[in-house]
């Protein structure tokens, strides 16, 4: 008898019928004998229109308030959820943040759980319950409700999992696992059984939308076997655990990319200490965020060629920094380009298989795409390409890394 | 510096514009330098709308669920009210039943108050915030989330008044306050500034439907001045105290009236211990409520009858099993009439006035009104007559006992 915590996101309960759905898979685990706690987001659209409200009352709502008004998303959904438990006989309890007691700190709208008691749950198990928990939320030391931020559901499952020890969290979404790569642009495009959690946080941070990266972050780090699978469908999914020995490794698990890449250079730096502050600095003042950063030797020895990418939304303010802060640094040039992509290769293989990157940039060259930068770390490699090459690149290392066959 | 404790129910903060509006009052109160503590009911169908999601999974949905479900109504409108203080620059805290620590019993859905921890309120009025808190809610001894049933609202600010020792508790609803008898079928009735518990209980559950009749039964019982004010008019409305020494007392505060009256009337049963129980319990045991009840012994000096009122929709039913207890019992005769009204003065005044139920009858007798029913308590008597009567008898009264003028 295992213990399972699952974890439904909005569209998987955006409706009575979906609810209705969510039940029987729900009373189909129960009633293969496994203990069962369930973790639920708001029905979708109800977050946003709970906001809507707030802001056609005042712009800027109160922290603390916000999170009063949005944790009812979550806790009508326990309430139906069990409710449709009840009506096929099985026995349910609804608990909010606060109830089960996730104790959060107190940064209302993006609160970090420290910790979960799991007493009340693990008593309701016992009686034979299913506990269906409200996600996203908590309340911090003084009893207000905290809210985890966007997306917390899944750390709540991934927390309560880890907090009861439970043999496996289950993430349902609206896709059936994690791929080799987009399905819509590479038609082979393989669900993966298994992937690492480092390759998932690869791949997640690069655009794979699948997971929450800080829940893969919270499962990798309290060794939480998470699966991702669809709520609509029986499968499988992807398992996302530690390397085992053992294990039949693949070179490469995914293609991960990033369509929305902006490059920026500034040619010519004088080399000194503190060169890379001088010029990143003004640009995360202004929040943006850097992505890729790489810094050459210019061919005169005593000065630097500079580069970095950030999103395409933040390409024109980071370029009117980056030309003031040319002109205070005295640097030769500064260099735009926003029609860039970036395509990242990942795999725990890399760390044993030489010639990774090397078959990557042959691949390339072949199809006769140009390599505008690249960055690697242990498990991925990145390049930067030219947009109207993200189709070919992708559907080109798919092939020739054989990722539409098992390994 | 006074402490006021108001409630504004579903209709008053039906929508973000009418919440603005309710801001707006707190806003001035807090002006005039009281401490204010608001209570606020769901907006106006909002409990309707979650009490139907959940029947639409579930005829028969869980008491405690549907309490987890409904109670995020309230939630809803205190985080809302909250964000409408702070943008006038009026420091505001929310609290949900639970964080208030309003302890109920477990009874869900009509739960009853225990206790009320007053301490955090308290602790943000000093620090000069008007404090919010979700009416009609609670938490058991267990921290499960558990509801007053409908109009608990009044509940709850009434509780809370008694709890804090309040100045006043303030019911804003959509009258300007009680009036001497209905203004639709009397114009000339007239807004009372004082009325006492005794009277208001009278009125109330004789169809006065202005303010939930447990939370006047509290407030007498605490001693809270409460006062009934409009939500949309400027105002003093009309307390409800206890009758003061000096206060100059009218004879007679008003004139409550019930349209939905049936009579039922079972003649010549044998007068024998034991009898009363035998008509009214299968009544009582089919959950029909009984209202008047009269008793006459029988000419004949054996037997006796007995008559009593039912609601209308209740008739065909109670007119059923009363045939069925007659012939248990060998009585004479059954009678039913479901066209009547009942029509009731009210008024401490009667205590120490005698002839008020003489110039009562030679009213409606004047009038060629039949009176088919009496009954009386020490601050109330009631007539039953015929429907068609209803509004020529409550004018006559009103204006024999002229309570169009200020006494």
């Amino acid at each position: 008898m295992a213990l399972i915590v699952q974890k439904y996101g909005g569209t998987s309960v955006g409706s009575v019928e979906r609810i209705e759905q969510v039940a029987e898979k729900v009373v189909r685990w129960r009633e293969r004998g496994d203990d069962v706690v369930v973790v639920v987001s708001a029905m979708s659209g109800e977050t946003n229109r709970l906001i809507n409200l707030a802001k056609s009352i005042h712009g800027r709502p109160a922290p603390r308030e916000l999170d009063v008004l949005m944790s009812t998303g979550e806790q009508v959904t326990i309430a139906l959820l069990s409710i449709a438990l009840e009506k096929r006989g099985c026995a349910a309890r609804s608990y909010t943040g606060g109830q089960v007691h996730i104790l959060t700190d107190s940064a209302h709208n993006k609160a970090r759980i420290r910790a979960i008691d799991d007493q009340r749950v693990r008593g309701d198990l016992n009686l034979g319950r299913v506990v269906v928990v409200a996600g996203f939320q908590g309340v911090d030391e003084l009893g207000n409700i905290t809210t985890l931020g966007r997306g917390g559901s899944d750390t709540t499952a991934v927390a309560l999992a880890a907090a009861m020890k439970a043999d496996e969290c289950q993430i349902y979404t609206d896709v059936d696992g994690v791929y080799t790569t987009d399905p819509r642009v590479v038609p082979q495009a393989r669900r993966l059984d298994r992937i690492t959690f480092e390759e998932m946080m690869e791949m997640a941070s690069l655009g794979s939308k699948v997971l929450q990266i800080r829940s893969v972050e919270f499962a990798g780090k309290y060794n939480v076997p998470l699966r991702v699978l669809s709520s609509f469908e029986d499968g499988p999914g992807t398992l996302i655990t530690y390397e085992e020995e053992g294990m039949e490794e693949a070179l490469i698990s995914g293609i991960a990319f990033n369509r929305d890449e902006a490059q920026l250079t500034i040619l010519g730096v004088p080399d000194q200490p503190g060169v890379a502050y001088k010029i990143l600095g003004p640009i995360s003042d202004s929040n943006i965020e850097v992505d890729m950063i790489v810094q050459n030797i210019a061919q005169d020895g005593s000065t630097t060629d500079f580069t970095f990418t950030v999103h395409r939304n933040d390409f024109q303010r980071a370029l009117e920094l980056l030309n003031r802060t040319s002109s205070e640094l005295g640097a030769r040039e500064v260099r735009g380009n926003e029609t860039l992509v970036k395509i990242s290769l990942v795999g725990v293989g890399m760390r044993s298989h030489a010639g990774i990157a090397s078959t990557m940039f042959k691949t390339l060259a072949n199809e006769g795409i140009n390599i505008r930068m690249i960055s690697t770390s242990e498990i991925k490699i990145s390049v930067v390409v030219d947009e109207k090459y993200l189709e070919l690149g992708v559907r080109a290392l798919h092939e020739a890394f054989e990722l539409n066959k098992t390994h």
